[in-house]
């Protein structure tokens, strides 16, 4: 198959950070740099610095303001499909070099489609170019496919001390 | 003790690109930050990205060009030290938020210095700094000490299929 396709999953933290990492870095050796976050809506810290400094990174959000809470609604899914049609053409045809598939495993997770309709997607990709998947939960399916797969594992997280998210560290 | 400590670590990929990540995060939300490679001398392209997009990024390297092969030479241990020496005084003084130590768990597993001398470091962190700290190999003091750790596990890498490490992905 052509291309690459990385993972990053596990409960730990760092997964789309990592994958943000590697858009800087992808910038960095003049690639061109694709970003579809799927079930997030809201305005992260992460967001601003793409449109203030790294203005050449395409960043698109498929998901509400508010996180799917127990099961998804209409909304969501309605999000999630539009997401995946538009990179379904972006990945068969553009000339992006790295697309980052933000939480797309938990689009997933949550039904929003399936693992067939995204692998198929894969399958298009062109020659050199690089997918990365982030997101708990990576379906097994995608685990077989990936070049690459890392688990982020949690071994100890303030979180559990009490310590509420901050902007500019977690979001 | 005051502020926060976080460590990646583990044999899977991701560790630097996630610390990188959060350094873009945190200018998103206007915190200033302060990146310090040790052991790596090398010019990456996510310096080039650093330099060209996020020039309000400070970053350091202690190390060689060529990493260390199987013992440290004096002029590794001399880069280390004088790393060592320049994050102390930004860290006990300076008004960085975010300090980047990217493979100073490597220098560690070198004894470039020792974790005694670090962690006297990261005890004299100011109020609301954070201090990322990367690499494999990270000692079981420091992970007592940190608030937030993360271990990055390699489930699958394409480099025991006989590809290559590629510009603007893994450098």
């Amino acid at each position: 198959m052509k291309g690459y396709i990385q993972i990053y999953t596990g409960n730990g933290k760092g997964k789309t950070t990592a994958a943000f990492g590697l858009a800087l870095r992808a910038v960095g050796a003049e690639k061109k740099v694709f970003i579809a976050q799927f079930v997030k809506g809201q305005r992260y810290s992460e967001i601003d610095a793409f449109e203030k400094y790294l203005p050449m990174i395409t960043i698109k959000q498929y998901g509400l303001k508010c996180f799917i809470k127990t099961k998804p609604t209409d909304e969501d899914i309605y999000e999630a499909r539009k997401g995946l049609k538009e990179i379904k053409n972006l990945i068969a045809e553009s000339d992006y070099d790295v697309f980052i598939l933000d939480e797309v495993n938990i689009a997933l997770f949550y039904n929003l489609f399936t693992v067939d309709e995204l692998i198929e997607i894969l399958k298009n990709k062109k020659e050199n170019s690089e997918i990365i998947i982030t997101g708990r939960y990576a379906p097994q399916e995608l685990i077989n496919l990936a070049d690459l797969v890392t688990e982020m594992k949690e071994i100890k997280h303030y979180y559990n001390k009490g310590i509420m998210a901050r902007k500019g560290i977690e979001f």
